[in-house]
């Protein structure tokens, strides 16, 4: 494609575009296909011969977008938000155009820069202090990884330079609540900890991490010979928001010399807004932090930040200096490459940059700021709403609810939570999905697409109040 | 931003992409600021309000393209060629717009089936067998990651299970050549093997690990009560594109019991043109196996495949199943983010379908044949040049060389090597790198940009004679 062709069909491109997010509250939220669809309809063999890409728009609308779920629907109550608003997608065409990789500073040092700066900015929105240095990668759950490592690193004083995990005389151990999210779990198992030592710490009745508890897990493994290595905290849970007690745990951290992470994946955005920072309350005891501006706050996927307070052993953790990637500049400038796990990285700075600068800090708080009053609305009603019960306290902007009537207890009363959730979900009015707390299944309704205002989260209680009438109870 | 507002600025940005690519020929390859010098241009604070995006692409002129090392540009011969081809480019777009995220099959079908789909077309389209399954990942790096930690679970019959690397009686080791990429010793470090486990394996006069030397590792190791684990075969090595003995690697791993993970991030793409096939003979007696469609083949940037030929292996180690992310459809679709480290994935295969279909197989396969043709081109004015000494093999695309003179020798030879580099890179001319073979610098060019053409090479090459002339000896 030549770059007069690529102008236009960029243009068309642009348009579909702009013309799918206008009508994407018109389709059916959630996708209504079967497994094996979109497949099926598309050739299993590579063309031989290249073709104008004019029919692209057209395969994207009978092909691809009846298997799309629309994460930009009004209506897209389920997992996150994930914002991919219009302003950043701007910042991520160009990164996309520019075609650049930042090996090292030098192969495009503008990447480098503006990713530090940037990582900068949202340091100063969420009002944390200037000990703190961070930069993009995909995921939490790479970051999260990252961090587990980096821990193991500090406890055994770099064993990786000499015999790796296998060379420890005892085992080191992972504490994070019940609730914490899966990437967690994962993490320390990929770190080579072993499930035997990652301990499930209980919660309390607002579902965060119970201290006590820690501290007895921690003096236990240290009483057993093990060594206590690393704690996360999360801060706004998957399941509820709930948030882990950050100051307790990072004194507890100190005083058994272990890593703290905090995963603040989802309820870091809300950071931006003064009020909510008595949420991670004793943040600055922290090693190390992810918070995801590709969920709530609006850049798009992937574009996750993680903060340490010590980048020399993140770099000493994650280093490599092979010949070919050296350069005349190295003692000056800072390689990423050398702050997480892939040698190559796309400019996604771009994207935050268009993003803050195009909303403002302003426009970014009073977005946040609606979807929390719009939760704490749908909460209210639910409170109000007899059979409704709200099972978790709601910090942020997450309500997770079951429809309880009297006599329905047990695995009756989960298969009515999935029945009218999945009624909902059919019918493409709305999109929610179903979590496990304290024992039984329950509804969340996670609030903060872009699109949605007061009027969605209305006609979404309405949709409910129906669903659990026809879901065949 | 809405959709509107994004018509109109989006159309901007499209033509800037357009512009950019048109005159990217017209500057100089390697930018030319200071560490710094970017960052110190914006504001170190973000804005309060927002601001209309029309000055974004001002911004970007000003600002950022002074910044920019082109990596699109037709002098690009710096580390392997990134080509983000421009019909790459507008499936990249259409994910982004979309802003879909696929945490599962369900979060949106298409994302899962057209990955899938698209995986297996570069399957048949490098000659793979149907034994062969893949995923987009973002970097080699990870891959190789992933590989070695899949590695030490088959070896460990599942450790992370149990006690993960800490409980096992006798440590693994990993073995790589001398010349594999610095990110499979980052691997193995940060998968827990310890530096004292990671065997690099000599190389012979072309490159190529030795298989006796590997054999002798392997004996070695066994005898003394360690447990070899994963090998790795370089298929295209970084500084010289040399190429391991997979059958021959291939046949030992079998014998040891060992994992065998071929890196062929570079040298995968060649596969599509049969007459390279040679050059990874053995490949069915892999495990694991990573190509990157963003490097030679033109997708965007990130978009790493990683085959295995045991998915249900690689699930295993890498599934969680939170009761959030749990859907209706599990049973009888696959969730990639078992596949992989992240969770969270952006729609990827939508730039490698559109970059397939707009070129086809035979464009791809013959715009390969071009760098190719003109690589060997390039080696055989430096063999017929008096005082050019080309210093390895040149099966591919990257032609190393020294300008080495009657005398100058060992470290005043190293000195004139980085000197005449450096004299082109500063020249902006052309943009080159250099690597380390046999114990001394040597520079490589690597062909293999989209818009590189025989007179581009030739001109090169010109530069090159004129700058061992300028350089200062």
């Amino acid at each position: 494609v030549t770059p007069e062709e690529f102008r236009r069909v960029g243009h068309l491109v642009v348009d579909w575009i702009a013309d799918y997010r206008t009508r994407a509250a018109t389709l059916p939220v959630r996708s209504t296909i079967a497994p094996g669809d979109v497949r099926r309809r598309l050739p299993t063999t590579p063309p031989e011969r290249g073709e104008p890409l004019d029919t692209l728009l057209r395969d994207m609308d009978e092909m691809i977008l009846p298997g799309i779920t629309h994460w930009q629907h009004p209506q897209f109550f389920s997992y996150f938000p994930a914002n991919a608003t219009l302003s950043s997608a701007l910042g991520d065409f160009l990164s996309t155009g520019l075609g650049v990789i930042g090996l090292n500073w030098q192969a495009s040092p503008a990447l480098t820069e503006l990713e530090l700066l940037m990582a900068d900015w949202i340091r100063q929105m969420t009002g944390l202090s200037e000990a703190w240095s961070g930069a993009i990668h995909d995921t939490a759950s790479t970051a999260t990884l990252v961090a587990l490592i980096c821990a193991r690193e500090r406890t055994t004083r770099f064993s990786l330079q000499r015999g790796g995990l296998q060379g420890e005389p005892r085992p080191l151990v992972v504490y994070a609540s019940s609730e914490s999210h899966s990437s967690v779990q994962k993490a320390a198992l990929l770190a080579g900890f072993g499930r035997a030592h990652v301990r499930a710490i209980p919660v309390d009745d607002a579902f965060a991490l119970d201290p006590r508890a820690l501290r007895q897990a921690l003096a236990d493994d240290r009483r057993e010979g093990r060594v206590p290595c690393a704690v996360v905290a999360t801060v706004g849970t998957t399941s509820s928001t709930a948030l882990d007690p950050v100051g307790a745990m990072a004194d507890l951290a100190s005083e058994f010399g272990c890593w703290l992470h905090v995963d603040a994946a989802m309820a870091g955005a809300a950071m931006i807004l003064p009020e909510c920072r008595t949420m991670w309350a004793g943040i600055e005891g922290a090693d190390s932090l992810v918070l995801n501006p590709h969920k709530w706050l609006g850049a798009v996927m992937d574009c996750s930040l993680y903060y340490v307070r010590d980048v020399e052993h993140l770099v000493r953790v994650m280093s490599t200096n092979p010949s070919y990637l050296r350069t005349p500049t190295d003692a000056q400038a800072v390689n990423l490459r050398d702050w997480g796990i892939p040698l190559g990285r796309r400019f996604r700075a771009l994207k935050l940059w268009t993003l803050i600068r195009s909303e403002g800090v302003s426009g970014l708080q009073a977005r946040l700021r609606r979807d929390l009053e719009n939760a704490r609305w749908l909460a209210a009603q639910i409170d109000a709403a007899p059979e409704w019960e709200r099972v978790a306290p709601v910090p942020l902007q997450t309500v997770c609810v079951r429809h309880h009537p009297a006599g329905l207890e047990g695995e009756a009363l989960d298969r009515h939570t999935l029945a009218w959730l999945e009624h909902i979900n059919r019918s493409g009015d709305a999109f929610l999905n179903a979590t496990v707390l304290g024992g039984r299944w329950a509804v969340r309704v996670s609030i903060g697409s872009e699109t949605t205002e007061r009027a969605h989260v209305a006609m979404l209680w309405e949709r409910m109040q129906a669903a659990v009438r026809n879901a065949g109870i």
